[in-house]
């Protein structure tokens, strides 16, 4: 048996982390010989009450390190001989733990026992068109353009793309005279760029409350202030967000209308509405994420508030990379040409221009209408897929369970009954194969203890099928356990 | 003749933006009627005093919104009605002015006119090995690890790059067993990410003087201290950094020790020893951009300063973009794993990994020892390029002029003699067909008025020389008339 000490939870160190420096020690002081086969993850999980993810992430970072190598069908063994021989650290090493600043745990990364994985808001690869896209790369490489493209470009983006974006824009009326077009690196990166250039100096962010992580951690920065406010069904809670914006003032609101990540949640027309009064009255500026507005599988499209909004306080986000290749990352701000401008000095900054290959793939991939083609197909993959999850969770979850009913996207929103915690159930949930994203990964106000995230849009039905199956049965397993531990909890009869 | 007012070259507006809001309002107020001809860019430059280049800008900003229309042969005319039946904008219309903060110039952009420019550090296109990528990409798309690389990837880059680039810097010794490697979209990407990381909560970043403005503004940010120490012939001045180190405590040190980016300079091996020793004593954290290291086209070469760092201090900088091809964006990072971490995390705020196909490609193209075939053209493209600058700066720069000796990379640098200001006399230049950067936009602690950077990789031999040629005349024809203007300024003989 392994003979390490104690873990700290409560740490700014992750648990895995602890455990990697214990059996490194270990390994150093020779306490573990060399050849010792270390216990299965599993085995070493149970005993430490540890994740097994925990566990494996730790030997991964041993393995990476030549510590310990993992044999197929054997397990783990202690390889300390190439750890010995490596230069020793001069005396004058810079201490890192000291400099770095600490950062938060990322979310929970899918590992690689679990077979369905409800954890990736991404479409699925087996429904990407290969074909279409090898014949749209040989065009593009063969065409006279090729050597612009492989040069050193603008920051503002391939200026092809940028007119083909205009245009588009200007037929589905959402860009006017006195707006721009400036291409990101996907839309992570017009979240940064935004968040340097309308709040670094500080002020207040207002986001929807649960929201994707990712654009949370860009706004919840040193100088900043982060308001969550909760959405609903129909998105953001209108009434709320008035009072929230009569009270602090804040600077920035981030929305995102449809098929919002995590919840799924649409806004009708009546709620953009009211909130772009809200704003033009607070005088705040208002940021749309748009990148699933594409990925409508019932019902008609609502226009963006952009579209809406004479005042120019709209900026519009928009993206290639959940409709077609999120390995190709290119996406888009559509906002007034002044502050266009300050984005793209910043844009400069940060990674002086997006890869011009993928734009004038994705460029070339539009224009040939075959991306109108590829999304018709997105979308009866996306119905079919929204329609196994729905029925599963309404077969499956245990009566109390609550989950969102989206409409187009890629994500649904389940909060569990009678107590239970998905972030305590995601370990015995990823030992049976299945895993998902618990709900205090997207909280900003409010705890979500009791919700998760299914991404459904990356899977098989059948997959989905089985991954609701199994997960129901946990919550069940879990609530009966927890029924029968309060009824043993009731104070005898005396 | 135009009526425009007065411009105030020392506004934070930039001079072509006051230029065109006049002739904006001109044609907003009627004054400038429909189909009235502007004036050409020359002669309204002329007239107001500016370069051509700023008129340029202000009209293309005019055409952008579609207040005037450029008609080929005929020059610019006012196309208003557009304009008129744009949807006024509402009374809360945000004061974008006042909300965005104050940005820097950017460098001048070469325009359409200038036939040589010397303005961009980077390869000619006439160089790129097209039919070779083309198999590349060939080959990569119909791999069957097309799916992952379209499929959303990871911040830390793509797996099968990152182990070809471990391995082959293992080969080189500038990578250790607890080093790990991070890609980045290009090497201003690895700047940016520093940055944030290490230098965002203040304390002093210390770079050579003059410095690549991108690497400048970068860590001339709020909360951060820039100072700039010389740089000499063999880089850095050792002994000012020494004082700056031991008195100010920097935080970081960034050096490109080969064929730096203005001034083409390479440290040999004893200063970056010194240098190595000065950052051990100091405890300062230092950067190595080395993304200029692969072009050495005369001489041998010489250690990093990574491989010769047994202390873990020393932060790797490496790219694509200078050897192959600029428009894919792809760099790397070699670090502590520990720093590499926290890089990572910051890499997934900033725009969640880099584009994979690019990746992908660039790993194929690299593997196949495609890029080291390249890397042999652009050394004796390189070695041609040089040898006709330098020839041509001996022969036709003014007595007095200076200029330095690089061995490889793609920028020389000029200093100009009696009082020549490069930044003014840039106007003229372009006139006559040349561009260049002036120095000052490369000053960090030093004003560099008399001095300019000729980028020559980018061009053709006998362009370097044509180019070189009138800039002699250019700069002589001045001093020419400074030395008359100065003769008459003497005072009368009484």
């Amino acid at each position: 048996m392994l003979r390490t000490g104690n873990l700290d939870p409560g740490s700014s160190t992750p648990l895995y982390r602890q455990l990697y420096l214990q059996i490194k020690g270990l390994i150093e002081s020779g306490d573990l010989g060399n050849n010792t086969r270390l216990p299965a993850t599993r085995e070493l999980a149970g005993q430490l009450g540890l994740n097994r993810t925990t566990v494996s992430a730790a030997y991964e970072l041993l393995e990476s390190e030549g510590l310990i190598t993992g044999q197929v069908g054997r397990g783990s063994f202690v390889t300390a001989a190439s750890f010995r021989t490596a230069t020793p650290p001069a005396a004058s090493t810079p201490d890192w733990r000291n400099i770095l600043p600490d950062g938060e745990a990322p979310a929970p990364a899918s590992r690689s026992q679990v077979e369905i994985s409800f954890s990736a808001s991404r479409p699925s690869e087996l429904l990407f068109p290969l074909e279409d896209f090898r014949i749209t790369c040989g065009e593009v490489i063969s065409s006279p353009e090729a050597k612009t493209i492989l040069q050193l470009g603008s920051p503002l983006g391939y200026a092809p793309l940028r007119r083909y974006l205009r245009d588009q824009s200007q037929m589905e009326g959402v860009v006017n005279e006195s707006d721009d077009i400036l291409i990101t690196s996907g839309c992570q990166q017009a979240f940064d760029l935004l968040q340097r250039t309308l709040a670094s100096q500080g002020g207040t962010v207002v986001l929807e409350d649960p929201i994707y992580p990712g654009l949370k951690n860009v706004f919840q920065r040193p100088g900043a202030r982060v308001i969550g406010i909760p959405i609903g069904g129909n998105g953001i809670e209108v009434q709320a967000l008035e009072g929230v914006l009569a009270r602090e003032r804040p600077r920035l609101l981030v929305l995102t209308p449809n098929f919002q990540n995590p919840t799924g949640a649409t806004m009708p027309l009546s709620a953009r509405k009211a909130v772009l009064e809200l704003a033009q009255r607070s005088g705040v500026i208002l940021i749309e994420n748009d990148i699933y507005g594409p990925l409508r599988y019932v019902g008609e499209s609502i226009p963006t508030i952009k579209s809406l909004d004479a005042s120019g306080r709209t900026v519009l986000l928009r993206s290639f990379s959940k409709l077609a290749f999120p390995g190709l990352r290119v996406g888009w701000i559509i906002a007034p040409r002044i502050l266009v401008e300050k984005l793209t000095a910043a844009k400069q900054l940060s990674d002086l221009h997006t890869d011009q290959l993928s734009q004038a793939v994705l460029l070339r991939f539009a224009e040939s209408g075959r991306l109108e083609d590829h999304r018709k197909q997105m979308l009866n993959a996306g119905l079919e897929r929204l329609r196994a999850a729905l029925a599963a969770c309404e077969k499956h979850l245990p009566p109390g369970a609550q989950f969102t009913q989206p409409r187009g996207g890629m994500n649904l929103w389940i909060r569990l009954p009678g107590g239970l915690d998905a972030s305590e159930l995601l370990g015995r949930a990823e030992r049976e194969g299945v895993s998902y994203v618990p709900g205090k990964y997207f909280a900003v106000s409010e705890a979500q203890p009791s919700a998760l995230r299914i991404s459904f849009a990356g899977l098989e039905p059948e997959q989905i099928r089985t991954g609701i199956r199994i997960l129901g049965a946990i919550f069940e397993q879990e609530l009966e356990r927890t029924r029968t531990d309060s009824a043993l909890d009731v104070p005898a009869m005396v």
